[in-house]
C-alpha cells in the first residue's frame, strides 16, 4: 500500500483470537469508524490479528508508518493472553515496565489493599507512554507516537473515546447522503456509474438490502464537500425519476 | 508475517467501503470463521479494505502466498463499485472477460429477455475461474487457485457455503470448551497463566463480560486435541474450586 502520511486517515488493529475464531462478534470496528468519521478521519484499513507478539509487532510497525493514526483494540487486560502492551513496547523498541502514573491511578482506583498482582499488570506498558483515561473500569489505555491502544470490551472502549477526542486532529468531516430505492442493482448500474464518472472525488456506493421480505438498494454518497454531495444527489434523483425507480427513503 | 504454507489456515479479506465507514456492521467474519472452524481451518488474519483496485491486488497477492486459503467477500455485484472480479484477474495476471459458464448460468436464471447489461457484468471475471454456485440469487462466486471470492450480502454468502464444503480440505476440527465464572480477570490471572504454561499447545483465552448488570469472565480453551482440552479443563476447574470462584456455566 502506498504511503499516505499527509492524509488524515487511520488504520484499526483488532487484536484477539476470540474474534478470529468467530466466538465473538466484533463491534469495535463500527464504533471506532463512526467516531473517527465524525472527527473527519477516514478509517482506510482494518486488520484483525491473533494475540501473538510477532503478529502485533509486525502489523503495528507496518501500519504506523503508512497511516496518520493507528488504533489497537484488545489485549491490555491482566491475563496471560493480554500481550498488546508488551508487544507495542517491542514494536517501538521502548522500555516496558511499571508506568508510574498508571500505577498510581490503578492503586487509587482499587485501594492499596485490593491492588493485586493481576491488577498491577495493567500498569505495565511502555514506561514513557501517554495515558488514555478510563472512566468505566480504572485501567487506562495508552498512546505511543501515533498508536492509540484501547481495550477490547466495547462498552469500556466507548467510555474512553470522550477523553480522546481532543488528541485527534481530524480533517473535514466526511458527510453522507443516502437514497433508498425499490429496485435491483443491475437496473441502476449504468446511470449510477455515469454519475460516479462525473463526480470523481465523491464516493458513490451501492448496497442491496432485503427488509421485511422486500428487496431494495441503498445508494450512499460520501464526500467532505457538501455542495458536491448535493449536486451528485440531484443527478441521481433525476435519473431515478427518468427510470421510474421508486425512492423509498433516505437520510 | 512468516510463511505458513503447510498450516491449514485461512485469511479473510472483507472488501467494502461501507464496512470501513462504519455504515454497515460486518458479520461475514464471524460467519466464515465459524464455518471454517467446523472444517478444521483456522482463520488467522482478517483485513478489511476499501473498494480500490490497488488495495485489493496488493492484499490478495500478499495473503495468498502466506495462507492455505484466502476468502474475499464483497464487490462481485453489477455496479461500478464492484471491482473485486477485475482486481482478482489483475492480481493473478489472468484474462478478465465473459466467463462462459457463468454467462450461461445467469442467462438461464434471469431468462434471456431480462438479461440486462448490468446483470451481464456479473459474468465478467477471470475467464478460467471455477465457479461457486449461488442458490439464492443466481450470480456465482468464483475460485482462482487458493482464493475464494464470495459476495458481501451475508444471507447470500451463507447460502453458498454448502456448495463450497467439498472444495475445502480441512484439518482436525478445532474444539472449544468454555467455563464461565463469577469473578474478575485479575483474580484468576496468575493460576490461569500457570495452566497455559503447562499446556503450551492449547489456546486459553480469558474474556470479561457484563451480563444483566453482573460481571464475569469466560475462560475459553481451544485445541484440536480433545484429551488435552479435558486435562486443561480439569486443572482450571481445580484451581477455581481452590480459590472458591463460582462457576456459573459453560459449554
Amino acid at each position: 500500500m502506498k504511503k499516505a502520511n499527509k492524509k488524515i486517515n487511520a488504520a484499526l488493529i483488532i487484536i484477539g483470537n476470540e474474534i478470529l475464531s468467530g466466538r465473538t462478534q466484533d463491534v469495535n470496528v463500527m464504533n471506532l469508524s463512526t467516531w473517527l468519521n465524525d472527527l473527519g478521519v477516514k478509517a482506510e484499513e482494518v486488520r484483525i490479528i491473533p494475540d501473538k507478539e510477532i503478529a502485533i509487532v509486525h502489523t503495528v510497525n507496518f501500519l504506523r508508518k503508512r497511516f496518520k493514526y493507528v488504533f489497537t483494540t484488545g489485549g491490555i487486560g491482566p491475563t496471560h493472553d493480554d500481550i498488546t502492551s508488551k508487544s507495542i513496547a517491542k514494536a517501538f523498541k521502548l522500555k516496558y515496565g511499571k508506568h508510574k502514573k498508571a500505577y498510581k491511578l490503578l492503586e487509587d482506583y482499587y485501594g492499596s489493599k485490593n491492588f493485586s498482582v493481576g491488577r498491577k499488570k495493567m500498569a505495565m506498558m511502555p514506561v514513557e507512554a501517554s495515558l488514555i483515561l478510563n472512566p468505566s473500569s480504572g485501567a487506562p489505555g495508552f498512546i505511543v507516537d501515533n498508536v492509540y491502544c484501547l481495550p477490547g470490551v466495547p462498552s469500556i472502549l466507548k467510555s474512553m473515546l470522550g477523553g480522546l477526542r481532543d488528541k485527534i486532529k481530524g480533517g473535514k468531516k466526511i458527510l453522507t447522503k443516502t437514497v433508498n430505492v425499490r429496485t435491483i442493482e443491475s437496473e441502476i448500474a449504468k446511470p449510477l456509474e455515469n454519475v460516479q464518472l462525473k463526480f470523481k472525488r465523491v464516493d458513490i456506493g451501492s448496497y442491496p438490502f432485503f427488509r421485511l421480505g422486500k428487496i431494495g438498494v441503498s445508494i450512499v454518497i460520501r464526500s467532505s464537500n457538501k455542495k458536491k454531495i448535493d449536486a451528485c444527489y440531484k443527478e441521481i434523483v433525476s435519473f431515478l425519476k427518468n427510470k421510474k425507480v421508486k425512492i423509498i427513503g433516505g437520510e
